[in-house]
């Protein structure tokens, strides 16, 4: 059904800046050395079984518009396994080395429990098939906790306790599944986690629930030996009003509450960043504060628009920002940046998906280069390490020395007459830099 | 110099709904049991001392537009002292309980550290013979930490520890006349503790100075025995582009990770709620979850503008709203509504601060009322606590049970072959009954 | 199939505010003479048939929750057929004279253009029946422009001429149904005409055609003797990233280019609005001083949202401000308030299909005797009035008379030294007056 | 006073790509041809007399940052002279040809009408002496109509006519003093042109007024000779609630109402689309398409916050898109690319007006550039051609036929059973082009 989907095309190559073909990539070459690491293993780009797979092309205003074979009938056996077979063959195409799915992605629909279960181990067993015959492996699993009508009120915060169960057996076989497959991280996006109206919502219980739910994942990761990262990707709202997981620090906070700071990491997306209120560099810069940067969906919204277009990143000076955060925490250990985009709507060619793809991996690539290239020079970095210089100094240690109080550092103001001079943030200076990488 | 300012108003008293004075509350009762509370008692209402009484009535584009007597010359020490008198004069004039203070708001310009401290020693004095003489009391104190140029790259975030120990001076200084005044709590409102730009900024370090700030404080407190609630104001940005203390959530997760959160509390502004993307009421009931509702600055944004509007409170529906969370919470204990609200730059009149706290003290007031109907009435908490009722259920039971995994959730679920059944969140419903109220 | 759906409630009388009732009218008394006119003929309410009838209660991250029969098998002619007569028999039971329909809504699909044009014609034969039966009429008929995947591009702005002529029949057919009907106007909502990216969009170019379009279609209404009004409903955007009709000023600005401005009127919707950065009431005074004021779409948005929630209205205070505005304008002369809104995803109850509308109706009726309270009040219209009676006097009229020129109204200023007195604006006044209505 | 101000800064000249110089330009070399013009004829820098020498780094929340001499005292004749030299000088050390200012940026306070003409008319005739001492002229004057109380409630649109004939009186004197100073344009912003709460307005009194006021300032331009260019400058809000000028499109729709689309374009400034919800590059796009695209204003906002932040430019990718508009519309005519832009508050030094100029001078540059090249490449133009071809086949013509009507194009696809084929709209295709420039 889909074997030949993508038959017109060529495994896509690093062919440099200067290519004239459509279909090379200019500034992604995996093998190319940045500070000390390979592309390939600082980026490790994933793509994503769903919006490129599974989603038809519509909205909330039209149908579908995509003619994709897999999708033209019923999403029965066949039909999954042609789109399995269709993803696994398209990220090969690519040359990327991971992909990343939800349950209800790569399999036939069911709707009792016993069906759903039997129809997701199918899937899983033909992917690890798939992974070997193409050389890919797993960046993330999730189970889908959103789309069933069972989830409309929620899933770990569902006020009715049925479903909440029925979310732990998919999280159970979702997670097991990762492990089978060898999968780097195993995420949770909490997609109705949250509430529409507050007039019939309890937010304490709602978020009892949800830290339960997550200290009994962490526990089955380790129970079955799961060694990859847990992850959580805060979004601010859509589909609901609100999302507890509004963004890093609210994950902090709950993380922290529920004693889980050291078990658990965020998943940043980049529209969903912008959706809260957030430059995607900030969100990256606070991850990293807080010890708690995991891995990155890379997909961003309209800057005009209210809600999530999760579109293919193409801005390369966003992105020089936001791999200068990600070179300052070290880049990823399991994480990696997982392509959760779709192609516009009126995109309907295949080669629309591979458009995409290689914009999106170029313009991260460039990114990393500029951002290398700002590290190497040194000059940003060096402003920056002077204007705090004074914290290493005799004052900066005295404030944070055991021992002194507030009025100490007060008597030291006074008794000095203290009127610091002011000095320049330079802030066009630091942006003229970036733009000269 | 401002002793007649107000001669021409008599004291504001209640006098019903149907008065047909632009001079009366018509719902703030003020001994009126509401719940087994008087109103007073529950609203505890303060008046600010800053857009009120030092604010000349400019902007970002024009000068200021008010003819206040103190206004009209230097800030010395005869003007200082005009605006005290004219400030507590007017709360009682307004019969309510309350003023709150920055340091700078009260006090003669200095800019000397010693000059600086003396001038608000005279201050202080006078406010004590000046809260006797009226029969008005502080809510809450605070330090101006944002205004002077010093502070321009912030105060415990500040990159000089130098500007760090200035900040410490001022806040001993204001927390020890909060002490002294009978202050109710005192307020620590982040003014430019966040960022302009990350390319010049460590967060890490930023947030590590800070939360050592808000330590000493805490420590400060209990050394001179003041025990008043410490306070964080969120605000999400502007004056910077990004402030740490984004909102709810954010400060918690900042007290926990600093060992804070059993000491401090936040004052929630309606305003930096919905810059922060949230409902007034969400910030309420998210600091009831957490347990961190100290006390509320109730002044408005507008919906249309992104910027702090900070207008006096005219929804009468967005009140009763926040009333509810306010009164699930159990209300205030330390807490008080303040006005940190400012008349309109074109309402130039004496008689217009009147009509902005009238209209605020009633929008509140009303919002009480109609809140506290609601839960008199009974139908929307019943409809939501039933909405929960399975978790004290077998199920919900077992599943916070100690020694219960997410693998006995999953078998409970695929063993009963769960079919949760759908119910209706009946939003539309509990909207209607709100509007009954 | 839907001959039952709505036969456990009784139509729906109006009750007073004391009533008890879930289902009765608490403000809208349809008889009541309010400022020399019936309620009814005032608000003259229409429920939609998309969203009430036709919407699965689907999102973008989920499946339909609603159990609806006519939506549970394919969309053929017994289901559209049972799906027309839930739709009138609802009116009927809610008492609202009006309905409103899209081509699509009301018809079983078909996809070639003479199948789809007798689908259609079917259902209109049927429709005519059940007006007469049911003694409900249409406000208006439009064509839905946007949902199948042939208008992926716009339809009068997109960018293949076939498609355009695709949109000319279903107008044709659309219009001349609406007039057989007896509709009071005919709307055009430009889903998709606008743009996704400006990189492939010639805007010059689609405006024009856009402007051809809706000049023929103002001939047809002549020709055909339909004598309802031209409406075109603004949005800013969604699904497109840019729409032409962004607001009210802009649609005017396309009117007046094309010489449409006296053919062609505003249907406002509340919820667009606010998408576009504007208050509603600030639409509706817009559209009154540019006469262009046509109809209303009574539904709402979610403040921290952006994206058209489509809300049920449940604001007095908001309506209060629209109903003046309203007022002011004298009204409607063909237009109506239209329920452009759906029950919220989790309301899958027959009876939340009543919470909806009932809540919306008297929200607005509530509006309505607010703003007609305030207005034979009297004191907000001469606070008004007063302010500018200087265009009244001397110099108001000679800065208006003819052959005044720029440098008479300066010389004017000059030789009488003026130093214009400054009046306050009131703003905290006006607002405590709004909140006595 | 201000003599030495910059007297440690040499002139800034193009030192190429590869400078290491922070105080040289990279890509703008204004002798060099781009698409036949010279980039210093293309491109018509202005530097602007208000933030950059007017503003001495207050903001809502603090005060003055900067150490400028000539605002470190009373604004008097000895002040203002030293600010129009250190103006004039500092355009020349950039070596950018024009600057702009309002009557009040360049003169000595003064409060009375005479002594108010007076100041200015002095500040006029040494502005004529320093313009050829510096070899420099003007882009633009305006007036300033906002910052002085009388202004509150607007000018044009202000209720008291007396405040209408002072406008008139000021905007008379700053047209007559930029004819004389050679000025290229003439801008008018209407700072205050709109409302802060619409119940006390009455927009169309206030739209008619404005209406009127326009027109006298375009018969009095004719009268005294200037050719110059009659401009508005649209903004959506800030500092008031709502502007009439939101956007291009609603200063279009002003202009036909009151029959000036012909007599006045518009100035874009970047910051303020995107405060009205719109792309820069849409607002010039919008403004070629209406035909009105007069000047821009070239400083951006942030994209987290809601204000007004007037930035220096920075982002080259968002002018490349900006740049495309503009050389589709064959570029200016008289208009010009002004920095309405101020340096951060913390950028207190002399240096830093140099880096935000440069900066921002590098960026548009290299968006010319860029933009140059994607048209020399022409593939993105022939795209975006080829998708509109229809227009000039013979269905497109028929459409646009004298004497065509609905019907005959509904006819025409209903008897040819037209089913449109569905083509690509290559979005991310177009973007990949654009990061290739
Ligand atoms: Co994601
Ligand atoms: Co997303
Ligand atoms: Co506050
Ligand atoms: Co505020
Ligand atoms: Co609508
Ligand atoms: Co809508
Ligand atoms: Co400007
Ligand atoms: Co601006």
């Amino acid at each position: 059904m889909s074997a030949d989907y993508f038959s017109d095309f060529s495994t896509v190559r690093y062919e440099g800046p200067d290519s004239d073909s459509d279909f090379a990539y200019r500034f992604y070459d995996k093998d190319r050395e940045v500070l000390g690491k390979r592309m390939e293993d600082h980026l490790r780009f994933a793509v994503c079984m769903w919006h490129t797979f599974s989603w038809p092309g519509s909205d909330v205003f039209g149908a579908g518009t995509f003619d994709r074979p897999w999708l033209n009938g019923p999403n029965d056996a066949a039909a999954a396994k042609a789109k399995r077979e269709a993803g696994l063959s398209f990220v090969e195409k690519l040359d990327l080395p991971f992909y990343c799915f939800h349950d209800v992605d790569v399999m036939a629909d069911a709707d009792e429990i016993g069906a759903f279960r039997d129809s997701f181990a199918e899937a899983v067993d033909h992917l690890e098939e798939l992974q070997e015959q193409h050389g890919r492996t797993l960046l993330w699993g999730t189970a889908n906790l959103f789309s069933h009508p069972r989830y409309m009120a929620g899933a770990a915060t569902n006020p009715d306790p049925e479903v909440y169960a029925w979310a732990a057996s998919q999280v159970r076989d979702a997670l097991e599944a990762t492990h089978r497959l060898g999968g780097a991280n195993y995420v949770l996006w909490g997609g109705r986690e949250g509430y529409d109206t507050i007039l019939n919502t309890e937010i304490g219980t709602e978020m009892d629930n949800f830290g339960r739910f997550l200290s009994l994942v962490v526990d089955y990761k380790h129970k079955i030996g799961f060694e990859g990262t847990i992850l959580i990707e805060p979004k601010p709202h859509e589909p609901t009003k609100h999302q507890y997981d509004f963004d890093t620090q609210s994950v902090f906070a709950f993380l922290k509450r529920y004693g889980l700071e050291n078990e658990v990491k965020v998943n940043i997306e980049a529209n969903h960043a912008t959706l809260a209120g957030h430059a995607f560099e900030h969100e990256l810069a606070m991850a990293r504060a807080l010890g708690i940067l995991g891995s990155v969906d890379a997909n961003r919204g309209d800057p005009q628009n209210g809600w999530d277009t999760d579109q293919f990143p193409n801005s390369v000076e966003e992105w020089t920002l936001a791999m200068l955060e990600f070179l300052r925490a070290d880049g990823f250990t399991t994480g990696g940046f997982n392509f959760d985009a779709k192609v516009r709507r009126q995109s309907i060619d295949a080669a629309d998906l591979f458009h995409g793809h290689i914009g999106g991996v170029d313009t991260i690539a460039r990114g990393l280069l500029r951002a290398a290239k700002l590290i190497e020079d040194g000059r940003l970095e060096d402003f920056r390490s002077q204007r705090y210089a004074g914290w290493d100094g005799e004052l900066g240690r005295m404030i944070h020395a055991d021992g002194t109080g507030l009025a100490d550092i007060a008597d030291h103001a006074v008794s000095n007459k203290l009127a610091p001079e002011r000095r320049s943030g330079r802030q066009e200076w630091c942006e003229n830099l970036l733009n000269r990488a």
